[in-house]
């Protein structure tokens, strides 16, 4: 894809530069650079920042189809009552459309990437090449019922891996166990070895609550992260969402290992799991960290612009500092600048993937401009993005996104009937 | 002011209704009722929800100007190199122009009443009176130099409030003594007589750090609520800002003077103050309660939509409860049901001043719709208003609000010069 963008703002510059962008990567940033083939389509970013886009480091897509379907409910009831029932009822339709939902809510407030972790591949694959977003997508396993289980998880892996090769490069196949409570041993070292010899990476939740570090210590005498280490599941192909109760020596294995971490802080409040992510701790050792939405069922949008101010001050609050976790800091988490292995380029460089986005930042409530990082972390919602492009292609310009009208009616007509008894 | 509105949705009904209102009152809702008069001017409303608007119980409207200068800072750099240099260079015009950038980001997010507090009465009186909006405005007293600025500060409050019947009945003069530790025993008994004798409101912080406690402690022998008390000053026409640090007895003290708290979860998690409000403890005991933002130089927005998540999810998580301060209650609290010393009527119903929003409750963010009010307090973002009215008036209509560029233009300007050493 080739396009010219005019007159575009960067965050720490004040005179505009043009962006001339060829077969989908940055070909040349400047103030001085011109237009050469008349051919190519010229964007006016006149009036609009040009940043990198956000990266979601941990999402279930489709769970949006149960967006505010039982909020405010005791863990356990919700689940079993609401959640658990309503994902009985799911067909690989209701994924695809819930996963579109998901993938027009995040073009629509600048996230261009994500990792998901949820049921019918296809579907998910499928709503991922159509909306012209990137993804790393998986099919789940759990097999707590049993060996049969197990077996018939890893079979199903095995043939969605080779069937994941009909998609573009945007669908990255991924390995996703849910979590160590619900996958067994077996299967987690299962999951290490299909790694391993095909080069896959593997999301999974780790150390969301304290339950499951008490029941880990309980059944296997170790913390979560050594416990996955010890089935070869601590690599730096390895994405670990939550890890909000990981210890000073867990925190040393998942850095020597070099695995990324995903921190959801509003999940995690909204759950009320009684921690917070140890954030300073993983920074200090220089492990990489990402921002995560988690499903919709529990945040309940997937907007990271909102995320991202969640994040700094649930860490201010909790380390008693209002200098902990500064507003450019916490852009640099959400961009991916800190997690190289979700493969999102967080920088707009000359040769880069041309993923960014122009943002209106001269709205109300980014006004005045002191700082424009801080007015993006603190007072931006993704309403100020204007225009979402990925590999050159525009997914919404002017804050239109083609089909958003039946992608809205297609999700709200099959969340009511997978969430009707 | 007249409006016919056509085909508004309500929160709890599925069809729509149309409302009428005549000289700034809603004179009749339902699906039944016809536009009598041709003159009067007709909304359609096809498409969005009508609810009642938010009410904002503490900001610094002006500190607009401040936004994102000096985040990240400990507190009392920041105040010494950034906040208190900038305030000394504001004038009257300044302090006008910031309010004017309050309002419209208020208007535009949702918000038509505040309880404000500042320097410079007349600019932010001025800027209420043409917003349209409805606010409490104070002359902002502090007398820490000693009894001379006392008396200083008590003359421009009787010179102020004399002034302000030049303003209609939409700017609500109102005693604003900044804190226990900023004003005397002397000004603040003042204050609690002179706000009997002319039954005004009055606004203050109460009980915002650990250290104010500790210093009122040391220098009172008693906490801040009981010190307070002691001068006269908790009464049912008190508004007091932040009470984090409130203990039961200071609780039962506040609910037996029929004061009104308001909480300010943004505020408290960016600044670090450590706790967190006792919203449970509060609400138990039936104190009034609202929702503040503070100021917009530690917020950074004014929009109360982000607002109402961060209320519930701060109170989810200090109380390990996920069912703790469900959506249902965020809400009453935002449009300020709970919290009648306001003054804003929080219903929709006949006879009640014309003060509404119309939502544009299909945006996808907002989609399925299994719970509008789950959708609005966990979801939404002020984005999703279209249509903000008060006192049957149209502030803003497809998002659109007169004046915006003007006003954003102004407020950079004024934001570059008295930010500037």
């Amino acid at each position: 894809m080739n396009l010219f963008i005019r007159d575009a703002r960067l965050p720490d510059q004040t005179d505009p530069v043009h962006i001339s962008i060829q077969d989908g990567r940055i070909q040349a940033i400047g103030a001085g650079i011109t237009l050469t083939d008349p051919d190519i389509p010229v964007l006016d970013a006149h009036g609009l920042a040009a940043t990198p886009p956000l990266v979601n480091g941990h999402t279930h897509a489709s769970m949006t189809l149960f967006r505010g379907f039982g909020d405010d409910m005791p863990l356990m009831q919700w689940l079993q009552t609401r959640i658990w029932p309503a994902e009985a009822r799911l067909n690989e339709e209701d994924v695809y459309w819930g996963a579109r939902l998901a993938c027009l809510e995040m073009i629509r407030s600048g996230t261009v990437a994500f990792e998901d972790m949820y049921w019918h591949f296809h579907g998910m694959a499928r709503a991922v090449e159509e909306s012209g977003l990137k993804a790393g997508v998986g099919a789940v396993m759990i097999d707590v019922a049993g060996p049969e289980q197990g077996q018939a998880c890893r079979k199903l892996t095995e043939k969605t891996f080779e069937e994941s090769s009909r998609y573009s490069n945007r669908v990255r196949f991924t390995l996703t166990p849910h979590a160590i409570y619900t996958v067994s041993p077996e299967s987690l070292r299962w999951t290490a070895a299909f790694s391993e010899r095909h080069d896959l990476p593997v999301h999974i939740h780790l150390s969301e609550t304290w339950h499951e570090v008490e029941t880990c210590l309980k059944n296997h005498g170790v913390r979560p992260a050594v416990h996955l280490d010890r089935q070869g599941l601590l690599t730096p192909r390895v994405i670990l969402a939550h890890g909000v109760w990981l210890d000073d020596e867990e925190l040393d294995l998942i850095a020597a290992r070099g695995a990324t971490l995903v921190t959801n802080p509003v999940s995690n409040m909204k759950l009320a799991v009684g921690g917070v992510f140890p954030f300073a701790k993983a920074a200090a050792r220089n492990i990489p960290i990402a921002l995560g939405s988690d499903g919709a069922a529990s945040n309940n949008t997937l907007d990271l612009f909102q995320e991202m101010k969640f994040l700094a001050l649930i860490q201010k609050h909790a380390q008693h500092d209002p200098t902990a976790l500064p507003a450019h800091q916490v852009w640099e988490v959400a961009t991916g600048a800190k997690a190289p292995q979700l493969g999102q380029c967080a920088q707009l460089t000359v040769g880069a993937p041309a993923d960014l986005l122009l943002l209106r930042h001269h709205e109300p409530e980014m006004t005045p401009e002191h700082d424009l990082i801080s007015n993006l972390v603190y007072s931006a919602t993704g309403h100020i993005v204007d225009t979402t492009i990925v590999s050159g292609r525009i997914l919404m310009q002017n804050r239109m996104v083609p089909n958003e009208e039946e992608i809205r009616r297609e999700a709200r007509e099959r969340a009511q009937r997978v969430c009707s008894p």
